[in-house]
C-alpha cells in the first residue's frame, strides 16, 4: 500500500457500472436478457471524443488495471506498469477505459450474479460467452460513454483475441489495434492444457457442478490445481531455472511427498492464493472462450480474408520465450495482414518471462508500446 | 493379437522372477529387507557372458519390453520395434534382459506387494526409491544371471538416467551406455510439472494418502488426470497440431463443457485408460525418482567431474521437438562427456514426435541405434 500516491500512478480511482437493457444474444444462441460491466476510466475524454484507449482483459485479469481504489490496498491495478502519467498508456493523453468481461468474477454480470429471470445465482448456468460476445457489449459501453471510435483497442493473451475480433467485427470503431501475446486462434496443445485444468475444477467434489455456492464452499483444490498448472506453463523454461533452479525449500532431500524444491512451494503459494479470489466457473467460462476463439473460422479458414474487413492500423508484439502464444502464431497474424494490406508494425521481445512477460515492465517493451501510442497521440493533438 | 508369431518378433516370453534376501539400503536410509525383481529376457547369453544387454525402463514401463506372453496378447512389450531379430537390439547377436524396477506395479516389489515386515501391503509406506536404488538392485539382478558385465546399459528418460547412474557408479560393469532423451537432472519446469500431475493424485478424495487398495478403490480421477498432462507434455506442439488441429469431436461446437475437441476426448481416453492399469503410488513414486536425479550433485554439481568416473563408451540420443527433455540437456551431457575425455557418439534427431519419439520406430534413430549396437557386436564376435 502506497504511503502517497507515485507521481506516475493514475491515482485512487473508483469503478464505475454501466447498465445494459438492451438483451443481449450470445454466440451459443442464448439471450442475456440485461447486464452489467463494471468499468474503470484513467485521463479525460477529449473534446471531439476521439482519444479512448479500451484495454481488454485476459484469463484471470479485471477491470481494475490501474492506480488504487485506496490508500489501504496493497498493490495497484493489473497493468499500473503500463498505464499512468508518462506511461505508455499516458492518462495525460488519453482517456483510458477498463472493464471487467461478461462472465467474470469482478463485478460484471457472471456466474456468481443473480439471475433476472430466477433470483438465483447464475453459478454454472451462466452461458458460455465467446469473444465476440465480450466485444458487442463492449459496444455496448463505448455507447454509452459516448465513443464511437476508440484510437486504440488494446489488449494481452485473450485480450488480444478481443482487439482482434473489435478489429473485424466493428472496422470502423477503432483506429489502431494493439495485439500483445496472442493468436488468432490456440493450437491443440493449448487447448489440451485448458482441459486439464478444467478438468481439475470439474472433478473436485467440492465443484457440484458448478453450484458450489449453493453447498457453501469453493472448489479450493481444483481451482489451486489448474492455477499451478496454468502459472507453471505461462513462465518460460529458463526463468524458472534461474528464479527457482533445483534449490530445495529446507536445504535438503525429506524423502517424502510434500513440496521440497522451491519451485513446488512457489506454485503451491501462487495457486492457493489465486483459489481464494477467483471464481471456479469464471475460470471454465474463460478458458472457453480461448478455446472457441478462431475469426477465420467464418471465412473459409482464410486468416488474410478474414482480417482483410479490419479497417485499423496494427501494433502485433510477442515475446521470445513465450511458448504458448509463440511468436509464430504472431508472425502469423503479421503475416496475414500484410497479404491482406493492413498497416502493421511488428515486435518480437527478447524476454526471458515466458507468456507473463506481456505483464512486465520490459523495458524495449515498453518503448514500443510508448513510440507506437506516441504516434497516436500526436496525431490526436494535431488534428484537435 | 498376432495370427502367428512375426519372424523379427522374439516370440512367446515368459516373465522370470528374482527375489534378494541381501537387505537393500536405499538413498533414503530405509533398508529394504528383501525384494522381488521381475524380469524378462530375450536372446541367449554367449559363452564368455560378454553380450548382456540391459533395458532400463522410463517412467510407466516395465519388464516387458518385446514379444508376446500369449497368441493372446493384443500388443506386444513396449520397445518391441528397436528388440528383435534384425533390430537394433538383436535377439540373435545379444542377451536382452529388461526388469520392473523396485517401488514398479507389475510384479517386482513395490507399493502393491506386501511387507513382510507386516504381512500388510506396503501402499504408500514403501520407501521413496531413487535412480541409485535401482541401478543398485539391478547389479544384484546381473550378479545373479552370472553377468559380470554388460554389453550395453541402454534407456530412454528416467530410463536414461538409470544408464548414466550405471555408468558413474559401477564403471567396471558396462562398455557401452545408450542414454536417449535424457537429462542428466530436471528442471524446475520439469518438477513442476510432476508437481502438479502428483497434486492431482494426492488430491483424488479416493487416494486416502496412498491407503486406496484397503478402501477398495483406486484414485481413479487423479491419476487419469496425471497422465492426461503427462501424456500432453510428451508430444510436440507440431504433432498435436497435425494429429488433431482443433478438429471437433461431433463438427460443431455444443457451448458446453464436456470434452468438445477431439484433442481433449483422445486425452480422456488416454488418461482413463492408463488409470485402470497403473498403480497410483508407484506413479508418485517415480516421479520423484525423477526429481531427485542429480548426479553431479555428490560432486560439486561438476558434470565433468562426475562424469570422469565412468570408463565406458556413451552413445547419446535427443530428438528435436522432445521439450521435456530437450536436446539442449543430451548436449550437456555430450559436452561434460567430451571434456571429461570419454568417447561418446551423439545424433539429434529430426522428428516431431516430442519427447515419445524415443519410443517410435523412426528410420534414422533406428539407424543410429543400430549402427552402434552393431559395432558392439562386431567387437564382440570378433574376440568371442
Amino acid at each position: 500500500m502506497p504511503e502517497v500516491i507515485p507521481d506516475d500512478s493514475v491515482g485512487l480511482v473508483t469503478p464505475q457500472q454501466f447498465h445494459s437493457d438492451v438483451p443481449l444474444t450470445l454466440r451459443s444462441g442464448r439471450v442475456l436478457p440485461e447486464y452489467d460491466l463494471v468499468y474503470e476510466t484513467y485521463g479525460e475524454l477529449n473534446a471531439d471524443r476521439s482519444n479512448a484507449v479500451l484495454i481488454c482483459h485476459a484469463l484471470s485479469g479485471d477491470h481494475h488495471a490501474a492506480g488504487y481504489h485506496s490508500m489501504d490496498e496493497a498493490k495497484p491495478g493489473w497493468w499500473d506498469n503500463a498505464i499512468g502519467p508518462g506511461k505508455p498508456f499516458d492518462s495525460q493523453r488519453f482517456f483510458i477505459v477498463s472493464l471487467n468481461n461478461l462472465g467474470g468474477c469482478s463485478g460484471s454480470t457472471g456466474p456468481v450474479s443473480h439471475n433476472p429471470e430466477t433470483g438465483k445465482l447464475y453459478g454454472p448456468d451462466f452461458p458460455i460467452v465467446a469473444v465476440r460476445d465480450w466485444v458487442a457489449s463492449q459496444a455496448q459501453l463505448a455507447d454509452h460513454l459516448g465513443i464511437q471510435q476508440w484510437a486504440a483497442v488494446v489488449g494481452g493473451s485473450l485480450g488480444g483475441m478481443q482487439v482482434i475480433r473489435w478489429a473485424i467485427q466493428h472496422p470502423e470503431r477503432l483506429r489502431h489495434a494493439v495485439v500483445i501475446a496472442s493468436a488468432s486462434k490456440l493450437s491443440a496443445q493449448n487447448i489440451a492444457f485448458n482441459e486439464v485444468a478444467r478438468q481439475a475444477i470439474a472433478k473436485d467434489p467440492d465443484f457440484h457442478d458448478g453450484n458450489y455456492l449453493e453447498h457453501n464452499t469453493i472448489p479450493k483444490v481444483g481451482l489451486t490445481q489448474a492455477r499451478m498448472l496454468g502459472h507453471l506453463t505461462y513462465l518460460s523454461d529458463d526463468a524458472m531455472r534461474q528464479k527457482f533452479g533445483r534449490e530445495l525449500q529446507e536445504g535438503k532431500l525429506n524423502y517424502s511427498f510434500a513440496p521440497e524444491f522451491q519451485v513446488e512451494s512457489y506454485l503451491h503459494y501462487q495457486g492457493e492464493k489465486f483459489s481464494t479470489r477467483f471464481d471456479a466457473n469464471t475460470y471454465m467460462l474463460m478458458t472457453k472462450a480461448l478455446d472457441y476463439f478462431d475469426p477465420a473460422g467464418d471465412y473459409d479458414h482464410d486468416l488474410v480474408k478474414c482480417l482483410s474487413h479490419a479497417s485499423c492500423d496494427f501494433l502485433v508484439v510477442s515475446f521470445t520465450t513465450d511458448w504458448r502464444f509463440a511468436p509464430e502464431r504472431s508472425e502469423e497474424i503479421v503475416s496475414a495482414l500484410i497479404e491482406a494490406d493492413k498497416n502493421v508494425s511488428y515486435a518480437c521481445i527478447d524476454s526471458d518471462g515466458g507468456h507473463d512477460a506481456f505483464l512486465l515492465p520490459i523495458t524495449r517493451y515498453h518503448q514500443v508500446l510508448d513510440a507506437y501510442m506516441n504516434r497516436i497521440a500526436n496525431e490526436l493533438e494535431g488534428r484537435s
